[in-house]
């Protein structure tokens, strides 16, 4: 069966891999499975065809046969649970792993979320200066704990897993920013995550669509 | 073997059931699980046993033999997984079952912790009510597609789930609230959850917890 996700027509990001795809691309990626892209423009996304799927008018979605998924977290746990390679057989660490996986989208980037949201949609008020170092102590505290578990550790808990995978995606949303580089062992961890043969083509062919979007 | 979650000693909301600990007991009422409850006070909660468990230094945690886990909506899908009642036995509607449950803690909860920042850390600041419609829109937003979603379905995809149960968790969050009100079928699907036998007894157990701090 065709495994068939949805990007954006033309990402905010201009092919930095930060939109919400890049992680299914990835876990794809990791698992070896095929898929095909659906281009949706920002109108199509607020259309009855896309809410259908996603009813938050978002990227990505996720059709294989009768199955059809939203939120990427949800969607790369779905990808770990179906091929092998991103969930660790033992229950009880599989279950850490996915522990991971909403620790990175509930505690994690909640702030990370909280600072973007400021950035798009408040940075023309009087106070957003002001403001800004409390979204950052947020963040950095979140940054500080995860610092403390991680240690010298390759991965969050053992070997590569989707969470680590979920957890590297919302990091880099924050990639190259002081509040991460603060941290020399979770900037590591990202670059170790950018550095897996996976990630790699992953990111290629989301930049792909960037560049095919300015040939145009 | 004994089920035992953390909860706080001295919950903030004084018993009203939104601390996280509620998710956790509400789905262990629902696969008929006893357990039993460790209370952590504001200063255990970041000593290095705690944050062994909780790496963010936070409630709830859950123990059963070697399975540790943090984050209630991972520990809610570990329940659902590891007993019936929970999650579809289809695996489409199980996916999309767990699907709601990142869109749960993902995309709706997160503007609803943005107020609460704001409520909690950012209220004595002067522009703290030029701000607040900004956040309720965000929230008003996400209200919005879930009603249209829900339309007049008597939950999120079928028969109650451990989707349901997060939405239902994090919706409480601003029951009563005007944004919530404002969609009268949200408002009363968080009334079919409350109703729920199994949501009545973690209910009271939580409850009973402040009651008791309240007499010593």
């Amino acid at each position: 069966m065709t495994i068939t996700i949805t990007a954006f027509a033309a990402s905010p990001d201009r092919g930095r891999g930060q939109a919400r795809d890049m992680r299914l691309r990835w876990a794809l990626e990791e698992v070896g499975q095929p898929y095909e892209v659906r281009l949706v423009s920002f109108a199509e996304m607020k259309e009855p065809a896309h809410l259908a799927l996603q009813p938050f008018g978002q990227i990505p979605t996720f059709e294989e046969g009768d199955v059809a998924l939203f939120e990427s977290a949800a969607i790369t746990l779905h990808i770990a649970e179906r091929w092998p390679g991103l969930l660790p057989e033992d229950p009880a660490a599989r279950a850490r792993a996915i522990t991971w996986m909403f620790a990175a989208i509930g505690t994690v980037e909640q702030p990370i979320v909280e600072a973007e949201n400021a950035r798009f949609q408040e940075s023309d008020k009087l106070w957003h200066r002001e403001r800004q170092p409390l979204i950052d102590g947020r963040i950095a505290a979140r940054l500080r704990q995860l610092s403390a578990r991680l240690g010298e550790a390759e991965w969050l808990d053992g070997a590569f897993s989707a969470g680590d995978l979920v957890m590297i995606g919302v990091l880099r949303r924050i990639g190259g920013s002081d509040l991460l580089e603060a941290h020399p062992n979770l900037a590591a961890y990202v670059a170790r995550g950018e550095a897996r043969p996976a990630f790699r083509r992953a990111y290629e062919a989301q930049a792909e669509v960037f560049r095919n979007l300015q040939r145009t």
